[in-house]
């Protein structure tokens, strides 16, 4: 069982970080093993839904400290690695948001730092009543610059600043009305309710929903005229596919559509 | 009685979608009468605020099916015809945004795909408890590309990311909560509170509305400093304005202003 | 005692506007004193948090109505007075938001036009309870142009729209709710939990908090790979800053960081 466990049910698979004595941390390991695994299923047709979850006490709690530190006696002092480390870091962000298939978040017990990032990144977040978030790199004079990307992207302006500059946790129930985090559930239910929502949209059209999430962030950093015209072309593939024929006629003669996916 | 009811009460003008046997749907029809009515009225200095409602059990449910399947019998299985249907609706909801006056969706029942993305397209939105918004298109292999341009500038993005991927809806209340709505109120109310918005912003000076409308969507897309420039001089021009004039030194003199508007 | 009253706790620069009379209208000389008062204190090491409050029953009113209206006797009937005056109240608010301190507003009474785009651009809001927000210019014919700028920037886009066109007020936990405020607190504690989050603030290192501020604007408007691109960066900044060493060193060591700023 390795840093990373990767587990299929049906069209959904599992990634389960397991370095819980480290909290999860975004190790080298760790994000080697997210790049790896997240590329090797961008081109697998079986998998329709990831969730990503953590095992231990935390879901994740940031990068790896002690790695970085050792990255100090390097002869520029880090400058180089820790360049490296945001980058590699960055591409898995970036990564997860590329992906043809919807990434949900299974959080609990704490997401700090670039574990807040990565919530924040996913695409939808549930989390177990009493997870706490936080961006409180502040605390130790490392402000979260990198987390904030993802952070001021999801939630209001104002809301962000403070987390960033007070290094203040928020519980889920807080992230929920915030928008960080989009169902907030008992730590017992957690594992099948998301579940559940994974098993939801895995019964969708996956030709669908892959070129919906694809301009979903392509169009949001558009303005409206040209977000409109983008997606005027996506709508017009979608209508291509033989099975939105079927599923849109299945609709007019209230019918189940006739789906072999 | 068209597809459109186009009435008008003082200084409102109510468009009524009339086609309750479609649910409203966008049709050709609806689509090309929409336009028509709008670019007229955009020079009609009689029409301060727009209400835009919809007849029967439903506001609004989206795009005509049966017209899109229609469209598959064209030489180029519809290609063409489903473009040309996008760019009318596009150019149906930028008209919204573009018009002078502030328009108002008056909503009940149901709103769903191209109907809630009418709605958040309008400037405000009015809402009856109990209605439901969707952006379902999923559900049939249609993903909502198109309605998620507008859903996405109005919530945030994982809750929208999480309807437009489920296919579920969501109820009046956590659509105002998610900022897709302004007021909820009794269905038996819905019409007066909607006149007495549309009345209250009617009482207001006519051109200094005008120039805040549009100024409100093309600040928005600019950097800070670029919707300063702009704002500013926006603000030079409102200042010229006769009854503005008026309407400052009513208030420095504790009075109500002289205006014949 | 001049216009605005500058006063030093410590670490923390209280801001006190001191023309109750006038509601503390944002006049040339209220502009001035913030320009002149900002534009120090960028360059004073020993400021590490600022506090921006107004004497009297109102935060601030906005512009000066009585200044505003007497340009109109110029050759130009105001216009380059007018077209000066916001490049300086837009000077002053960008320049909120450029300074390397976190700036928090202390808010009581009323925060109206102007005011409100005050409220709106300091890095964070403390409100007392009861205090009202306006954007309410259209009631005499000048519509909010320029404050819209800040204020679509913190609250959703319908939101915004309605205070704008409606010139209703909200009041404090309404614009918490909307994402205006941080923390809405009763009047009799307003001083003292607004100087407890500036204080807690001031104990971060300063160094840390300068740069994560600057790079939290400038990040915003970027898309996201640009985002990271230039956050990395920011990250690799900040780890070369001798204390976030010590920082990091003592979290791994379980202990409180040597920090002498």
């Amino acid at each position: 069982m390795g840093i990373l466990e990767v587990t299929q049910r049906d069209a959904v698979t599992h990634l389960t970080m397991n370095s819980p004595e480290r909290l999860n941390a975004l190790s080298d390991e760790m994000l080697a093993a997210l790049q790896e695994t997240l590329d090797q299923l961008a081109d697998d047709p079986t998998c329709r839904v990831i969730i990503i979850s953590g095992q231990g006490k935390a879901f994740c709690a940031g990068h790896d400290l002690r790695q970085m530190q050792a990255m100090r006696q390097n002869e520029d002092a880090g400058a180089s690695a820790f360049a490296d480390l945001f980058a590699r870091c960055t591409k898995v962000m970036m990564r997860i948001q590329s992906m043809p298939q919807p990434v949900i978040a299974q959080i609990h017990g704490i997401a700090t730092a670039a574990g807040c990032q990565l919530v924040a990144t996913c695409d939808m977040v549930v989390a177990a009543e009493g997870t706490r978030f936080g961006v409180n790199g502040v605390n130790i004079g490392l402000f979260c610059s990198t987390p904030m990307v993802a952070l001021s992207r999801n939630i209001a302006p104002k809301k962000a600043f403070e987390m960033l500059t007070t290094g203040d946790f928020i519980d889920a129930t807080r992230a929920e009305e915030l928008g960080l985090v989009n169902r907030v559930v008992a730590p017992e239910a957690l594992a099948t309710e998301t579940a559940a929502l994974a098993d939801q949209i895995a019964t969708k059209l996956s030709a669908a929903v892959r070129i919906g999430k694809r301009a979903f962030y392509e169009q949001l950093s558009m303005d409206t005229a040209a977000a409109y015209a983008y997606t005027g072309d996506v709508m017009v593939e979608n209508l291509r596919l033989s099975e939105t024929d079927e599923g849109m006629q299945a609709f007019i003669e209230k019918r189940a559509p006739d789906w072999d996916q």
